[in-house]
């Protein structure tokens, strides 16, 4: 099934714009070079049904991580990698250095190895690291009180020009659970929440790449799309068009969780050409560079992994330091033990060497290291629960405390960190998920998988999990680790991205709506709005996943006319409650009254006669 | 597009059984002629990697709706209609007569039409009716204290035999909101919460071939899938096949929403082969005899059509008699209008004629005829909110109050009832739709179209609704209607029906859980072993789609050797995370000591080290 391993194509990524959309870009104020990315939808004009009156609909501006991929004035080569818009921004501080070599043992030697020629990226830079003395991280400059152009970038970004949308509803005010949610994000609230710990922007400065994005619990809900090989399956081709087409689907960040062969050289061309923050699990490399036995992993070769990854440019970290030794019996009697990889490898590693982990012991120096390039710290959680069973048990809330004990020491250090949560949770007791984490880690962003709702529908775990993830956004989460349909069966392809990443974008969304971010019920009143004047067209292109929407449609009415027909195939002309209620509208209309009041008064008028007769139900 | 329509072929239907599973049957205590279909499913043996001991696992027994389609020992012939179980129990009571002919006149007019025989199901019985004077409703003879052979048959299948379990786990306690929940349903808490209005088994004496079901808050949460042609696609033959499908995906309930062509012979086919109780909602028959002309409509139509379908034996109406003139102008400002098809209906007709709907003021005569065959009310909601900006608005919840009214009377008649639910709804104002609906309507079960919990995911509309399904679920509704994938873009295929009902199957299912339902985990717990020991086959056969899930698993590792591989495509032999966990498990094992006793020793031992250290973080 593997197949060799080359370097991709030059034309193997998706580039084709959203339809009738543009790209546009919204200039920073502070920092004139910043260049914010977002995506513009032009709609039809509403037809009067009864007038024949012409009205334009203003396109709908809508947040977008598609990167340059999507703009058709920008010449895409994989093998160059895509602009470095954040480069200058980081030289301009003057914190960083160019270093001749890689510091990692290991990246050399693959550099070295000449049987890897054929599959390497063309254009290695080399890699910069913060001058000696110096700290790099977005979080150490907030505290100085600095706004970086990143932070104003994450600001405009947020704000989706909403200010400007002409507004179709009034927006229901939401249920934040005590979040503090601006009506408009400006670039010292950013700075602020980052400061606080409250919120993170994963800006590793060998990434420059990455369109800059902010994860926190007052800001938009984030998603992650798990890419990466693994042993039995995938090439680099394929995994650098999971990439960028995880992105263009909405993929806030993505995370490369390769296990397979050539670890070093698929995440080099993977980052090159990701517009989006990648996250990694280095002691899966790590693991793999001990053939699998993870009794013989040893700091120094985990240590000699996250340079090499930090100097590729890896923008944050799993890192299972919770699992401490003492917790690992309280797993013993689980229904389905540790799941998580890197959790169930540090359980093996400390009970084979009968010592606290590693990763806990060297914390401060892991520290030292993720702030020389600001990687960002995401606490894993090694003894999350595997299934309903196990949900919310001792083991898991035990870690989390020590996630919250780490976090401190991060702070410390003023590296970004954030954590990570289950798992597996029935929906009554994932709410206890979100508040202990927010008590226990001082409210740093939480970032969960899922959490899948029930264990009975493998095949369709992106939904048990999208119900777990809509709710636990709700009521704060950061960012969302999308499941996709494969989860529990297999490698996700291609297709399963999609559906995944979809899927968790709009359990994403549903949370904005929920908390009442400002702006967020903008895109489904305009959606809505579409679809009641039968603006196909607009609707489907308003959609998350416009090629879907239309392709539905056209299963069962496929001729160009039906686009622009007052019915669809669910109902047929006669039945269809839209046209109806529209005929409502244009039936009052017609008596050449206003609308509404001719309505008013019918009610009046009826309300009278049913006051006189003494309200009784029947006449 | 639309096919000749024809009467459909004798083998049109799916009859396979599920994999590695048996179709039992539990006798009833009080009705001994009851016997209750489960599905038994058999499970290998669990072999200890370690020891090599084998243990086996007890076959896990589920909730059934596939009727007799997947027992293998029932001759099926779609043309000969399925057997009849409730029959008997039906004349038992020796409150019904035999009518000589039917009663509606339109009936007769398509049975003396000769240019339908070519499509006409062969067998068509007499009808059935109440005896003169006397009620044939289940909560009629609940409230004399009566406990039927249906009431007994939803006690046996409600407990799925989970007290004969061997449970896997402690069950965690659920948040019910302060439903009353018992460990055991006894047929006589059936008969009482019917009594009280809190639970509706749906069951037209005249649709003896339904496996009696129940719906009610503190009951399992059940399902309906909609089904249904339109004027612009589809067959009876299709229908037919859709309507059995759906049942043994886990559909409790099918609506028959056809408003194309030949309405009532398709109708006779679906009745005639449905293990499930059949809903409708007449007045779009009605509308139909008018042309499609709503202010035409007569009550006189309107009630020729009731019994028309009562007669054939539709289970329960949807009646949208809430829908009074006096709301229609609140509804003149929303986004999307009225988007119900009956509301829009009714709002329509009561326009055009300036009066109130003749549903509301002729509505103790419809409580009549529904006594008389024991159709049960699904009073609707013509005026839920189709987006989110129109949730919970002023028209939807003065409908919920008319409702509730509307509840009152009917139970005067005990006539067996249920409330229809939204609708669009953002997952921060879900809850007080559940809230709201218990208040106003007395308790009576509610009946949900998802919620949606966004508007921008046409295509993904499965997934935004079971978000919201899921929720409400929990929170207290009985019966959660389906969304399909071509919600708002077309009239679903099989493929669809499928997706949607698994979708809900599982939301459901979460919904139990997070209830407390008892006896909801062991599914779960069960599924989660297999998983864990890798006992891949089990895994499959236990989840809700068990085709899907091999289909997935099979793409990337096909081979059978792959089926008792203890690891999956995810992660490949040296990562699974299971693998190491029993590992872990092993590891202690081999020392000869007690698994959990050594862990828990090295436990002590380290914490007492780390004591002494004065519990610093660092060595």
């Amino acid at each position: 099934m593997k197949k060799k391993d080359t370097a991709p194509q030059e034309n193997v990524v998706t580039t084709k714009p959203f339809p009738n959309s543009k790209k546009i870009y919204v200039q920073g104020k502070i920092h004139p070079q910043v260049n914010v990315a977002m995506r513009e939808i032009f709609l039809s004009e509403t037809v009067d049904s009864f007038t024949g009156k012409r009205t334009p609909n203003q396109p709908v501006i809508v947040y977008d991580t598609s990167g340059p991929y999507t703009d058709p004035s920008k010449k895409i080569d994989v093998h160059n990698g895509i602009d470095r818009i954040c480069e200058q921004w980081i030289l301009d501080r003057n914190d960083v250095e160019e270093l001749d070599n890689f510091t990692s043992k290991y990246c050399n030697e693959r550099l070295n190895d000449e049987s890897l020629d054929h599959l390497r990226f063309n254009h290695i830079r080399k890699p910069k690291r913060a001058k000696k003395g110096k700290n790099v991280s977005q979080m150490y400059y907030a505290k100085q009180g600095i706004i970086t152009p990143e932070m104003e970038y994450v600001a405009i970004r947020e704000n989706q020009k909403i200010q400007e949308a002409k507004r179709l509803s009034k927006q229901h005010p939401g249920q934040d659970f005590g979040a503090n949610i601006p009506d408009v994000i400006t670039p010292e609230f950013v700075r602020d929440e980052i400061a606080r710990g409250r919120a993170v922007i994963p800006s590793n400065i060998n990434h420059p790449e990455s369109e800059p994005m902010i994860l926190g619990r007052n800001f938009l809900v984030k998603i992650n799309a798990n890419i990466g090989n693994s042993a039995t399956t995938s090439s680099i081709e394929e995994e650098v068009e999971k990439a960028v087409w995880a992105c263009r689907w909405g993929a806030d960040n993505i995370m490369d969780l390769s296990t397979g062969k050539n670890i070093h050289e698929t995440r080099e061309w993977i980052i090159r050409n990701s517009p989006v923050p990648v996250g990694t699990v280095p002691i899966y490399q790590a693991l793999e560079k001990v053939n699998g036995k993870a009794e013989d992993l040893t700091w120094e070769i985990f240590k000699d992994t996250l340079i090499e990854q930090a100097e590729q440019g890896v923008d944050y970290f799993t890192i299972h330091a919770g699992v401490r030794l003492a917790y690992v019996p309280m797993t013993a009697k689980r229904i389905t033990g540790i799941v998580s990889r890197g959790g169930s490898i540090m359980a093996k590693w400390c009970l084979a060497h009968h010592k606290e982990s590693f990763l806990y012991t060297h914390f401060e120096e892991i520290c030292e290291i993720m702030k020389a390039y600001d990687v960002a710290f995401s606490l894993g959680d090694g003894l999350r629960p595997g299934c309903i069973a196990d949900a919310n048990d001792e083991a898991q809330f035990a870690e989390l405390e020590t996630l919250g004990e780490l976090t401190k020491i991060a702070w410390k250090h003023d590296v970004q960190t954030f954590i990570e949560g289950p798992g597996h949770v029935p929906m009554h007791m994932i709410k206890a998920n979100m508040d202990k984490q927010l008590e226990a880690c001082g409210e740093a962003p939480f970032y969960t998988l899922g959490p899948l709702t029930t264990d009975i529908a493998p095949g369709y775990d992106h939904i048990t999990s999208g119900i777990g993830a809509a709710m636990i956004g709700w009521y704060g989460t950061a960012m969302l680790c999308y499941v996709t349909p494969k989860e529990h069966l297999g490698l996700p392809n291609k297709e399963d991205v999609r559906t995944g990443v979809i899927t968790y974008k709009l359990a994403a969304h549903a949370a904005d709506l929920a908390k009442g971010h400002p702006g967020a019920q903008h895109r489904d009143d305009a959606l809505s709005k579409a679809r009641f004047e039968f603006r196909w067209e607009d609707q489907f292109n308003l959609s998350l996943d416009p090629e879907l929407a239309r392709e539905y449609h056209d299963e069962t009415l496929p001729a160009e006319g039906a686009k622009i027909a007052h019915f669809c195939s669910m109902c047929g002309p006669k039945f269809c409650s839209m046209k109806i209620s529209q005929e409502v509208r244009d039936y009052a209309a017609k008596k050449e009254i206003d609308d509404q009041k001719a309505l008013e008064e019918g009610m009046q008028e009826k309300a009278q006669e049913f006051k006189e007769k003494g309200s009784e139900v029947y006449l």
